[in-house]
This record gives structure tokens, C-alpha cells and sequence, in this order.
């Protein structure tokens, strides 16, 4: 299994990493441990000592320093040793460290070439700005490979089949734009004067009698970064005059076949304590059907596949997967220039 | 691992697979889906949406059409898609259907070449056509290879040693033949002038006192489909005067390790409700030593052989193994011309 | 994986091997059933009935034979087949038979070349003859590979880290000295002038206000058959009219990835019922540490090793590795020497 390496991973919740205490996370098939210099930066290094292989995660954190359970050595936050109780030094006490930037209520990894770590390649989500948005949080572990969670996200028609309670027949039956924009890929759902359920409409803040204009656009970027854009609008009106719910959904591979599902939802601060609780409450509204409706399907259909690849099995494609198809190919293709620039090299 | 494809597998007794139901069941390591046309006629597909792999038991049965969990998509009995809720039907989706038939109180599946499939080369099992009997069934998850289920059956003289209360020494002293009929195997024990334990004189309804004539007939076919007839009768009369029980042993292959145990015994309906009652109540009896006695040996063999293949292995082959390794053998032939005919295809 | 062959491996402890009863264990990967005949001579065999591979261990033990549990036959304790109950014995009815040797409170196997099994050549454990010595055994199964073991318990330097409760730093910061002698490596710690938690000071009997020369001596040979002697006098004085308590940890592989921790501590006959006493206290209270501490790191270490080996992983080996690497070499050399010979054989 090849991973993009180059790319910016979401390793962790802000908020998962607890200042003084080491966390620790399999991603892309390797064992990181995060933690939390004594200013509040995030830090990630190989969680594996180099002397005899134990995790360091399950040592002890002093200060910005890290000490191996095992024989006591300990590494900075740039992974260099600085103390080895048994003796000198050796130059090549160093664990592997990994660039870490917190931003949009995240930490994100960059587990490629270090020198070509910008965080200005962090995919923008403005809405996770914490000085300005309320923003709920929440992680699943997944069962399955991560591309088939950007199939998941990217066609949200399966919302009528899979999650009845959530939505009507309007969102299958909605005027449907797939567009890949650079490397980033939109798809675009429009459901002209719908007649929604009641607690869609009472979230667009539209009274019952008036029909609807209603969107959910999804916005992806490699390797598996996505946000949602759920608007509504009393039908006819321009959309700016409308209310959006925005949501993020980033999937980072533990191994080939399992996946971290990070998801988030906003409310402005505007709102005050109102906007606090909605963004709690929310969250953890979501995450029934995820875990209970998403998860359940998604794992199955990674048993039905076993070990054959997706293109292997020749999947019947259709319009709505228009999407999901850029997005694959936009991934395989960055990720076999990786290959041959390290090939290459 | 090779199976027998142009052959009749057991997939369900046919009280499993209920109207109005999605019945689901991995045969020959493929995932398939069962079901019910609304004029009960049982139907097979493979248990795989052609579009993204969901597994169609996850969704819904409506009249004679399944509908999958994931995108709605709906196919008839025969596999074809009648309805994708997104656009036009593309030409290229259909599911995977198996024949199958409703025959001797079970669902038969054929897996190989659909043309090949003549219902006519089931093997008979007359003592379970529910119409003339009353048939007890059950099924056990094994956890080892089908063949070895086959050896199991084909010598019953391990009964002595794992079934204590099942029989006397009498079964392993008994005279044994086994005998080849076309590829039908038969293993044929006779017991003269036993003196069984009382519940056996009970079955065949001999009073204390008098010996008993016994015998224990298996019938093997391939792939692993086997009778039994247990026969007694007082001695020295005709066999044909005496009663016999009839049971089905029959094993179909989840994949090379685990194998679907279907067992059953039969009454006539000419018993009446003694006869619905018998069929229960020694059907749930039957359970007991298959599950705690046959089962643990078996499936210790099976973690014993490891990865290794049987005849690698070098067994120590007794007479009394005669009639297992005509089986083994003729099952071992009818794959290789079947890998011969496909290579010539 | 290869494993050294020609070499006594620790199968059992002596009170394990039940008179009476079968007891079976997985020893290099092969399925052992251990057994005591009447007169009390432990015995070994391959756990694998040769007609169709049931566990022996399954059946039963009359007198110095066993039964087979699935069609009975029997075999003595050479592995000869003394019974058919089917037919006549085939001469190749024999099942492996292991050279074992009760000594040193333990059962001894030899899963090389019988010929070459010469009791001498079993490491020797003064300390654990029963007729001088209690002796508190204990096994522990633990999920790594065995030579991760050897590394553990040939460097004490973990202890300051690891166990907290059991040693100051005086530990580490003591005088090492690592020395090959032939085939076996020594690793001797020695501690002088040290105030040692007082729990250590009663077990020398040194009264508080004294200061304590204290050693740590640990002995290795091949597999990974190791002795503790731990040591204690009041400061100054020559260690021989110290106290010496002394440990087994001898190690044999369940498999590659699984290991059998044998461990044990004696106390002197001469001490009476006291002796007794501490032999079993002692050895329970050892079992907090080694499971609860040592088994979690080391089963860590082999989860962050995954499939590379020791050496490909390239550890950063420090001063206190010495003995640990001189063991690891010892015994590949003499299991690359057994490969040379069984290809030139």
C-alpha cells in the first residue's frame, strides 16, 4: 500500500492532545506519539525508541522532554536524545520526528519529505478557526480502506437509502455538479422548492408552509480532506440570504484497511453560549448515523472487496460517482509522481 | 483452494430461508444472498451490488426485488437491474445469480456453469421429501475443512472412543464394507447378535432379552453429501423386517477452513404427531455429541494439520479408512478434469 | 524461523506434569503431550495421532500408554502403537518420541537429534534441586519473540525504569561487567556502598544505618536459559559472608512470536518451613512485576518491531547492550553451525 506522502494528514483534535500527557496514534502504518511542548505546541515524533524499540508513548512526559519507558533515554521535541542515564551521547540517538501544525482546531502531520512541510498546503477550513467558530468534534475508527470514505462523502445520494431520517427523496432526486477545480474536486447537490422534514427546515430558520431551496456542497482535497456546506434558503431568495451548516470530514489511514474519521461541525461565536451548545449537541447528533448507518455499510462493503482493488473488481459507475472517480484518479496520480520522483531521485 | 463447481451444494434447509427475508451465507467463499419470491420459490444472488459492493442482504426485500442498503439500486430474481433511482440502467448491472432448487426439505445451489445445472443430479435424499416425512434439521458452524467432515462420517468406527453413550464396542468390531458404485461411495457396518444399550433397543423396538442384528450404512456423494441409515432388527430375522433411521449429513465449504455442517433425521408422516415429535426431539439430541464431541476433535485436527494438505501430511492409513479415501479420491478426480476442462476451454 | 535444535529446552516445570494426567504445550512450534509413567519418568511425545492427527492429548492416559481420543489407538512411551483396536498394528504406526529428563525441578526436552540428547549438556541449576532447595516456579505466556527476553533480563539497567518499586538508581549507575566464557555470558552488576529500600536491606539482613555492596549477577547460555544471583553484604565485608538469593528465567519459544517465561526462586531446605514459606511468597510476589511490568513493555517492543528483525531495524546499541549482543551472537552462530551441517548432512 502507497500512501501520498507530501500532503498534510489530520493526526488528532486539537483537544485530543492533553497538555503533560502523551498520545499516541497509528497513522499511514507507523506509530507517532503527540504531545504538547510546555508553550502549548504540538509535537509528533516516531513512537519508537531507537535503542530497543519500545514506545515511547508509554513512557513519561517531563516537561518538553520525552523519557523511554524502557532504559530511560531521553528525546527533545526535535527527537534528539538528551540524556542517556547510561552513558555518553551516541549521535545516533535520535527518533524520527514529524512537522506538526495546530490549525482549524487540528494537528496536522506531515509524514513525507520534512523540508517540503508548508503549512500554507494545509487544506483551508475557515470555519474551524477557533477565535471565531464553536467547533464539535469527533472520531471514529473505521474498518475499512479510506478511499472508500471519500466515495462515501463524495456522493451523498446514498443519504435517502442509508439515513431515512435524515433526508427525503430531493437529495437523490437533486440537480447534481461535479467539478474538479485544480486538484480540488466539487460536488455540488441542488434541490430546488423542496418540502423538507421539520427539523431540516428548522435549522434553515423556515417557517412551515414556505418551500425550500436547499444545498450540500462538498468540497475535496487529497488524500481524503473534505468539507460540507449543508444551506438552505426559503425557495426563490438568493442563496447569500440563507443559513449554512458547515462541516468538515478527514479521513487519515491507520493501515490500508482501517481509517480515522475525524468530523466536525461549526456554529459561529456570534451566537455566544447558544452556538456553543449547538456545536456540542450536534456533534454528537452526528454521530449516530456515522457510526450506526455510515460505518456499518462502509465496513461491509471493505469485507465484500476482501483483497482486491477497487479497479480490479470493475465497479459499475455511475453519474453521481462522477466526483468520487476525480478524486480517485486526482490521488492515484499524485501519488505515482511521488513514486517516480522517488524513483527518480 | 480448488472447489467442485458443477455440482449441487446444500445452501439451507429450506426452513431457514423465510418469506418477506434477505437469508445471507458465505459458500465456496463467495458471499450470497437468499430469498423468497413472493410465490416461494428460493432464489440465489451473489451477495455484492455490481455498483459499489455493499452487500445486498443489508437492504430491503420488496415483492421479488432486492434493493441495496447503500444507493437504492434494485435487482430481480434473475440478477437484472429493474430500478437505479439515479438515471438510466446501465446495461452492465446485474448481480451474479446462482441456480437454485427447493428439494428434500433444502435450498440446493450450484455455483459452476448455470447451463450444467440439471436438477436431476441432486444427489436423492428420499427420506426427507416433506411431503412423506417429517424432517428434524440443524446447523453447526465447523471450524475445519469439509473433507474432513467426510472422513468423520465414512468411518463410524471412532463412535466407540468420542461417542461413549452412543455405542458399544459392537460398532468398531463390526463387519465393514466399502464399497464404490459409480461415484457413490458406500461404507457398510453390520453388528450380528449385538446386545445394545437399552435407548438403541428402544429405536428399534426390540425387547430386553433378545439380540439385536445392527447396521450403519453411509452413503457418500460428492462434494461431502452423505446418508446415513441406522438399521436394526431382532436377530437373525430379515433386515427388511426391522426399522431404520434415516439421517443427512451433508457439508458445503464456507471457504477452505470453516464448513457448514447440515445434519437432519427423518420420521413418516404416517406417524402422526409422534412422528413430528420424534423428529424434533432426536434432532435436538443428534446436536449434543456433534457439537461437543465430533466438532472439538475435528476442528483439533484441522489446527493439527496447520496449513499443511492431508496427503502431505503422510497419514497412517487403516482399513477401516477405505472407504474415506474412495471419497477423497473420486472428489480429488472430478476437480482435476473440472481444472482440465477449464484449462482446455 | 529456526530454532536451535540440538539443545534441552525447558518444557515444563516438574509440578505441572501431573501424575495421571496428560499435559500438552506447544513447544518450537510442535504440538508436545508430556506425561509421567507409573514409576514416575517423565515422557514426551509429538501431539499428533499418526492415522489422523488428533492431539493425543484429547485422549487418554492408561497406565504408560495413551489413547487416542478418535478411533483409540494407543502408544507407549517410546511412541511405538502397542494397540489397533481396528486391525492389525502397521509397522509405521509410531508417533514422535522427545528425549525429556526430569532435573532441576523441571521437565528437560531435546527436539534435536535424539542421538545427540546427552543429559550433561543441560544447563546446570544447582540452586533448583529439590532435594536441597524449595523451589517457587511460574510460567507466563508472553507475545514476543523469546530473544527480546534474553535482551531484558541480560540487561538490569530497566529496572530503575521499569520497576520502581524494586531499585534506587543504584542499579544503573552500578559497575558492569559483561565477559564471555566459552559458550556462556555473564552479566555482573555490582553495587557498593548503596542505601537500598529497606524491603531489599531485611532480604540481606543488614540492619538500617549500614550501607549495603550489593551484586546483581546474571548468567546466560543458549537458548535463553538464564540465572539470577542477587546478592547482598554489609559494606565492606567479603561478599562470601553475604546472602544470595538466586532466580531461574529461562525461556523457550511457543512459536516465533510467542514465548514461554519460565521463572523461579529457591530458598534452602535448611531453612525449614520458612523456606518453604518464602519460596512461595517470594515467587508470587515476583509475578506482579514480570507480568505486569516486564510483559506489556517487551510485548510493545514486538509490536513496534512488527516482521523486521532485531538487526534490520538497526537498534542504537549502548554500553549496556554488551552482554545481551554477545548472547544474540552465541546463539546464531550455533544455530548458523546446525544449518551448515544439516546441508552438508
Amino acid at each position: 500500500m502507497s500512501y501520498l506522502l507530501n500532503t498534510w494528514y489530520l493526526a488528532a483534535w486539537a483537544s485530543e492532545i492533553e497538555t503533560g500527557k502523551l498520545f499516541h496514534r497509528r497513522l499511514l502504518d507507523l506509530a507517532v506519539v503527540l504531545f504538547r511542548k510546555k508553550d502549548g505546541t504540538p509535537v509528533a515524533l516516531q513512537d519508537r525508541c531507537p535503542h530497543r524499540f519500545a514506545p515511547l508513548h508509554m513512557g513519561k512526559l517531563l516537561d518538553d522532554v520525552v523519557q523511554c519507558p524502557y532504559h530511560g533515554l531521553r528525546f527533545d521535541s526535535g527527537g534528539r536524545c538528551v540524556l542517556n542515564p547510561h552513558g555518553p551521547i551516541p549521535s545516533a540517538a535520535r527518533v524520527r520526528p514529524f512537522p506538526v501544525v495546530e490549525r482549524y482546531s487540528a494537528v496536522w502531520i506531515w509524514m513525507g519529505d520534512p523540508a517540503r512541510a508548508d503549512p500554507e498546503l494545509i487544506v483551508p477550513f475557515d470555519f474551524m478557526v477557533p477565535e471565531q467558530w464553536y467547533v464539535g468534534t469527533g472520531h471514529l475508527l473505521i474498518h475499512a480502506n479510506y478511499e472508500l470514505e471519500t466515495d462515501n462523502i463524495l456522493d451523498l445520494s446514498h443519504i435517502e437509502f442509508l439515513h431515512p431520517l435524515f433526508a427525503s427523496e430531493a437529495v437523490r432526486a437533486a440537480q447534481v455538479q461535479s467539478v474538479q477545480d485544480g486538484e480540488t474536486v466539487w460536488c455540488k447537490r441542488f434541490m430546488v422548492r423542496d418540502d423538507p422534514p421539520d427539523f431540516i427546515r428548522v435549522g434553515f430558520q423556515i417557517p412551515p408552509g414556505e418551500l425550500v431551496d436547499r444545498w450540500l456542497d462538498v468540497r475535496w482535497n487529497a488524500p481524503a480532506t473534505m468539507a460540507l456546506y449543508a444551506g438552505g434558503v426559503t425557495s426563490g431568495r438568493p442563496r447569500e440570504s440563507g443559513l449554512v451548516v458547515q462541516q468538515a470530514h478527514v479521513f487519515t489511514p491507520q493501515n490500508a484497511t482501517t481509517t480515522h474519521y475525524f468530523y466536525a461541525i461549526s456554529f459561529p461565536r456570534t451566537l455566544g453560549e447558544e452556538g456553543a451548545r449547538r456545536a456540542q449537541e450536534s456533534v454528537a447528533t452526528l454521530r449516530a448515523p456515522f457510526e450506526l448507518e455510515d460505518k456499518p455499510i462502509v465496513e461491509a462493503v471493505a469485507r465484500n472487496m476482501g483483497d482486491a482493488s477497487f479497479w480490479d473488481l470493475k465497479p459499475l459507475l455511475l453519474q453521481m460517482d462522477t466526483a468520487a472517480v476525480l478524486a480517485r484518479r486526482i490521488l492515484a496520480k499524485k501519488i505515482e509522481a511521488e513514486r517516480a520522483a522517488a524513483a527518480g531521485a
